[in-house]
């Protein structure tokens, strides 16, 4: 089914009044992780569910009951679940937002009030939550927009799941996911499920993203003294904690990235040539991630096994250790009770499950090997698991036609690094195809200073959704 | 010259009297650390100079300028210099002590108000400063008033020099000193100096401490990524600061404390039978060690070598690291610029100056063989002289002669794994014997909760101090 013309015109048409939409929205300072702004995430919940049913959506707030934050008890924003047509000879789409942001403050070093958008002389709308994730959002508003107010009925049925706390865990809304993926429940009869929340490799070619990585989170709990001690009087007399420790994270991973746990690295297979050539048809440069990164620190010099390395490898990385000394200055103490954190980040068909036998067997054994008389555990804490789609799915179809009708390009076919749990939620739940169809560029600056959407991506965004909706509705 | 034994009973009879004034001392909240107690640490400089004027001795408070911290220009506790007796037939002794003490609350974990003496069951006087360091300084007292009461001359010139700082590094001191030392100073004419601010190994064994170790601290400074990566985007992508810097410090010490980088053990001579005889006759154990420590935790099994590594051995402790994630809780951090800290005590004949070279070279070659892309420095931050006397001098066996009388035994003769700066300004500015006589015993938890001195130590140790001004006299 084409998309019709004048949904394309109505976009270009009303551009000045949806970045009045995405103004306002962006004023409303969700941030949900501040205790002082919780009034401001529900009022955001209000602000999206009353946008909805202005559009003849019928929409439920949905209590998600309280948590508890430094020993308050605070309520959770409420999930604004919507639904629009019910037509059983169509397709039904689930599309999921957050109305949520993360925090920002001028003083950080922003160059504009950060929740009053503001445009920028190359047409960046720079605001926080521009990009991640009310940008996303507000393009959805818009094509909901143009049908109500056109009289259009939808090419397929459409369900919304918006919540207001994924910068914050997304507490409470994995049980909601599960309930209403029920028999007559809310999310009932979906096929397939859109999320509009990540960012292209770069600042040009549009991605649609089949991939993410899983992770799995440990510690390794070193202890010994009774009380941290001096190490002008204990020096070279005990086992100092901080010794042992340094010893043991040394030998996960290697300096060119290359995991030291046996068996880690060979639970996934070479990619063979066929693999190859997606990651050299990316549109990406090794100069391009450094830049990312922010310096010149690529671990290979190729673009290829650069891009592998994030999308399709496991990983170790080392967060650092609490409980030592960390502040400046020279302080000469032994550490008495201190942990080091590392997490692995895993591809399928790597689990954290099928992971932490080998990850607790390897340090074991080093420990035993140490010969230390402190007590040393290495404990797991917490994970996801990995997630990849059939890019040959109907779903897919329509986001990469969608994508070449609105850029006249074949979008980057990506995997990324991150993980975004609910996405696997969604998968697991519904048992259907899930595909990530982002709207922003990759320097948009998500959590950053600066975040921005670009116009230009705010109004095609908003075009692609729309014109995903239609594809949907006849892709094979 | 002996003792006159109507000192010894003049301190027995007057214990209340003295008891009653420590209390005095530890009311008066003298917290150099804490800027709003600067007051108070004046207010105990003044009152020291008054108890020394009262017993006939010439005092002049010296101003020490000022200092800024946190932005605030604050005064610094001025030093109490003092001198009684200038008969140049008599030797002349300098004495140091420190009125200042470490913060407490209760709060923090004292079973009574830290800064009212309090009397314990077993005669332990609990108070902040009680031992660290107003019980010393007071058992000087304790000797003036005697000998001013009863019209005796001292039989040592003594020269005083109290200061307010100690335990916020010493402010203003090495100046004053130095230029006291000089022709016509304050000290000039000094033939040896005593400081009673150590302690007993256990609390059975009065001890006399002829050595420190000194110290070089040392930082390695990790940067790449121009900002924190999240480890999802750029794990395997980029090189990993805290890779890198776990790998470097993972080769400065093993897990038995050998330091790892050459040249810095084998600078030290292995002791021969002679000198572990010495340790051999320490009264310590393992076990003790250990209790002290809060864990079953020694490097060693017996006695004597683990005493030769805290007292003649140079040691590498890790101290922690800046800039990684240090909370609590599972953050994916990638954290961008980092350093780590490690310091080494020294023993002779190493100093800052002769270890740092080989720290620098060792570490660099180590940089250099890593082949990371990352931007990597090993930088020396400061670090102080270890000291050690000659306990042949006239000086000790004054000090080893009043113990014997005092407490019919053999003081246990000690280097101290710690460092107390001042000791070795003393001894290079006025080129002349210092000794460590220490009042309190090895639990009194001189920077702890519920610090205490105990009765006996507080009333012998007054003994103590006078009776090694009277060996001063005659001693050879």
């Amino acid at each position: 089914m084409s998309t019709p013309r004048e949904f394309l015109k109505f976009i270009d048409d009303n551009a000045e009044n949806f970045i009045k939409r995405l103004a306002d929205a962006v004023a409303i300072q969700s941030v949900s992780s501040d205790l002082s702004r919780r009034d401001d995430v529900i009022k955001m919940a209000h602000w999206v569910d009353a946008q909805l049913k202005s559009y003849g959506v019928t929409t439920e707030l949905r209590d998600l009951g309280s948590h508890t934050v430094d020993g308050v008890e605070l309520p959770l924003p409420p999930a604004v679940l919507g639904r629009i047509g019910n037509d059983s000879s169509k397709r039904t789409v689930l599309i999921y937002g957050h109305f949520d942001v993360q925090p920002a403050e001028k003083s950080d070093g922003w160059n504009t009030e950060p929740f009053i958008l503001t445009e920028g002389p190359d047409g960046q709308l720079f605001g926080r939550g521009s990009t991640d994730d009310k940008g996303p959002i507000l393009g959805w508003l818009n094509v909901l927009q143009y049908h109500f107010e056109n009289k259009k009925e939808l090419p397929v049925n459409v369900r919304f799941c918006f919540e207001g706390m994924e910068e914050s865990g997304s507490e409470g809304l994995d049980d909601l996911v599960i309930k209403e993926a029920k028999q007559g429940g809310w999310f009932d009869g979906v096929d397939c499920v859109c999320i509009s929340d990540n960012y292209w490799l770069n600042t040009r070619t549009p991605v649609v993203t089949y991939g993410l990585r899983g992770i799995a989170y440990y510690r390794i709990n070193v202890s010994g003294p009774g009380w941290d001690l001096h190490s002008g009087v204990f020096g070279r007399t005990v086992h100092e904690p901080m010794t042992d420790l340094v010893l043991l994270l040394s030998k996960l991973v290697d300096v060119k990235g290359n995991i030291l746990i046996p068996g880690i690295d060979a639970m996934v297979a070479a990619a063979d040539e066929d693999e190859r050539a997606i990651y050299e048809r990316l549109d990406s440069s090794v100069a391009e991630i450094e830049a990312a990164a922010g310096g010149k620190i690529a671990l290979v010099d190729n673009k290829v096994d650069l891009l592998m390395g994030r999308m399709r490898s496991p990983s170790l990385s080392l967060h650092g250790i609490e409980g030592a000394f960390s502040g400046s200055g020279g302080k000469t103490v032994i550490p008495a009770k201190i942990n080091g954190k590392f997490s692995l980040r895993l591809v399928p068909p790597q689990t954290p499950e099928n992971v932490t036998p080998l990850v607790t067997k390897y340090i074991n054994e080093e420990i035993a090997k140490l010969g230390s008389k402190n007590t040393i555990s290495v404990e797991y804490l917490n994970g996801g698991l990995p997630w990849m789609a059939d890019i040959k799915h109907w779903n897919y179809e329509a986001a990469r036609e969608a994508t070449r009708q609105i850029y006249q390009v074949e979008p980057d076919m990506t995997r990324e690094g991150g993980s975004i749990p609910v996405t696997l939620t969604f998968a697991d739940a519904l048992a259907c195809s899930v595909v990530l169809l982002p709207m922003g560029r990759g320097d948009d600056g998500a959590h950053s200073t600066n975040e921005k959407l670009d116009r230009s991506n705010f109004l095609q965004g908003s075009k692609l959704l729309g014109t995903y909706l239609y594809e949907l509705a006849s892709a094979k």
